[in-house]
């Protein structure tokens, strides 16, 4: 039934400024969706199956807007470069080695079982563009109970023949093939439209792809205004585009006709970003990717300014960390430094604001998600914060601030719900 | 008798570029100091206790050059400041609770026990002005075996009642009965001269620090150029200083005399960093700190390739990891982001470089320490990294990236020897 009580300390954004700390208090979950939170349990839930977590940290669970599957396997590993080469001289590699399905069910069920045991409970998440182990990568997600969309990715172009599909006709088939082969087969994994950016699709591609886009009503992720030397490349590739987004926006894959989160947007011009603002395009800020792979920062402090839609990306294995709480620090810290060396008229981002864009802001991809306001979708997870030690007396508000900080590796993960049903 | 071998994976950096790995070796140690390393076992050695760690990696124990004990209680807690006000709002206020010795004794004994699962072997810590709570962090820290300098933190001026001491002549006196208290006392805990930073210590007892500091013979630590506001302060407090560094170098405390560590030098200009070259000051590079307090990202790379002296803290609770490998990877990091937006034509910190520096770099400091070479004193930590699950073959050097940037916490600590004593 999907309906039960959880009990302890409670935390959760009602707005982007607005962290609610609450102790002791009752949560109340009813077919699965948030429905209420008391200070003592009223009398038409007490039937109900009670989890006692007193003492413990409950918060939303996080939304992961972006990362890369394949690439689980070599984070940390030769960090010395710069996007376009370490792409070339890692990412490609790794990801060339998906064509084998047992090599695919080795790594896919190490990548799946860390994100089970994160903070993570929806994420959007790029496989390779082999077929088969995509659908592999589903179905172990499927196991772990987690709510991800999951792209099969499209590359005919700019590629190691290994890992560039043949045509963009093949490449087009291959992805109908796998969208009806997953689209309603699973109850929490479903299919994501996955360019894998501009350089790597011909425009006949794209325009295929925006086509089953439309056919299917898919969502759609990609990569955005990531790094100076790609942008420069996609205006080469796309003289006619007034910028990089109205490059996808002129295949109908920016957020026009479906649902559309973009990855990092380190320099998204003006227009850029009204065009994400008018087609309601999700960012996916990714801090630790920006930093390793020498990007820059994206200034998402303006972007929320503007009212644009953001969330946050572990985006591995430009980013190192598959954890949420590192993706809040990494977030605050580099605001930081791009108020002190970049923008000093516009101030970091708080940890209130962060902790906002990994729960409710990027939820929103997912509907209701992200909150415990009520008839929110029950994601939450349960912190057993007494494995960091402290002398003083602590306010809930501090626990979870420590929490975020000190525990990016999730110790002391108690219990995990993802829409209404514990999966630890 | 400190003498043995052990076998395993051994990561070690001969020289700032060059970091040496192989795959089962054995190191020798003969009387607390490094002795060899061996494809077979030498006969004479074979006699010696062997601790066999085939399949984990073996590295040097790792040196902290900055860290403040008292404030490890209250990392990740208002990190929404910038350094000064910091300081008054938050630190000053933490520490001033040490004049009670039970709370210090509870705090210290969390931090030492942190301290000793941590990767660190060695350590320069500030603790704050109480003599008594100064002594009971040093016999806690001695217990951990861990090797350290630990220092009785002077402050007269600027600072909150509860943490201004009553005068120069009051915060000398007693830093003579403690370097008399302490001195010769503990086998592996050392006291160090700690002037706060100049805005905290009158003209007074910067004269008596530098009158003691010659009689005593004691290595200083203290702060340099962290952030904007705080060096124009300087500038007001000491007219007739050239530059920050030199106020110290006007007292005799700025390295001429004794060994000398300042933390952070973000801001040093041409004139300090000249100076400290000539002094032999060593830089306590904390980059988390200086981006948790909006500081900026102190330019290592130039420093380096000015053949400064320059190891890295962690800089509790400005920084809030306790984690040397953590600092590794922050130190990349920041450099990539120093390179991308603030200085193009110096290139990024590499990972082998910022390694020497955690190890090799700090290390200096405390003699011939943070290196597997011969004669070098033997500081090891052993980690068993299957921790880390991968599906492909990894070089013992992939494992070692992998350990450094995925394994911040430490997880798989293994054994840990200092001064060719195992203390885990």
């Amino acid at each position: 039934m999907k309906s039960f009580v959880i009990k302890g300390d409670i935390c959760y954004s009602e707005n982007i400024d607005t962290l609610i700390t609450l102790k002791d208090h009752y949560l109340v979950c009813e077919n699965a969706l948030c429905k209420g939170i008391y200070t003592e349990l009223p009398l038409e839930y007490s039937s109900l199956e009670f989890f006692d977590y007193s003492g413990k940290l409950i918060i939303p669970g996080m939304t992961d807007l972006h990362t890369h599957a394949p690439q689980f396997a070599f984070r940390s590993l030769n960090m010395d470069s710069e996007l376009l080469d370490w792409l070339n001289n890692s990412a490609f590699k790794e990801e060339a080695k998906y064509s084998d399905n047992a090599y695919a069910l080795k790594a896919y069920e190490i990548f799946a079982n860390a994100l089970r045991h994160s903070v993570t409970t929806r994420a959007c998440i790029f496989a390779t563009i082999h077929m088969d182990a995509t659908k592999i990568l589903m179905d172990l997600l499927e196991k772990t109970g987690l709510l991800t969309y999951v792209g099969k990715v499209n590359m005919d172009r700019n590629s190691p023949n290994e890992l560039c599909e043949e045509s963009a006709e093949k490449s087009a088939e291959d992805t109908v093939r796998w969208i009806n082969d997953t689209t309603d087969k699973l109850q929490n994994t479903y299919p994501i439209l996955t360019p894998r950016f501009i350089p790597s699709c011909t425009d006949e591609l794209m325009i295929k792809l925006g086509e089953i886009q439309r056919e299917y009503n898919l969502p759609v992720q990609s990569h955005l205004s990531e790094n100076k030397d790609e942008i420069k490349w996609v205006q080469e590739l796309c003289p006619n585009s007034k910028n990089y987004g109205d490059a996808y926006d002129s295949f109908g894959l920016f957020g026009k006709n479906a649902k559309t989160v973009m990855a990092h947007c380190v320099y998204s011009t003006d227009e850029e970003v009204e065009l994400m603002k008018d087609n309601g395009v999700f960012v996916a800020h990714c801090p630790a990717s920006n930093t390793n792979l020498s990007s820059g920062i994206a200034p998402i402090k303006r972007y929320l300014e503007k009212d644009l839609k953001v969330g946050l990306g572990t985006d591995m294995a430009g980013g190192h960390s598959d954890s949420l709480f590192r993706a809040i620090a990494d977030t605050v810290q580099m605001s930081k430094l791009c108020y002190r060396l970049v923008d000093s008229t516009t101030k970091p981002v708080t940890f209130n604001e962060a902790f906002y864009l990994a729960t409710k802001g990027g939820g929103e991809f997912f509907g209701k998600v992200g909150s415990f306001e009520t008839d929110y979708e029950f994601d939450a997870v349960v912190i057993d914060d007494s494995v960091l030690p402290h002398p003083q007396e602590l306010t809930v508000y501090e626990r979870l601030q420590r929490a975020v900080y000190l525990n990016a590796d999730c110790k002391g993960l108690f219990a995990k719900f993802v829409k209404g049903k514990k999966i630890i």
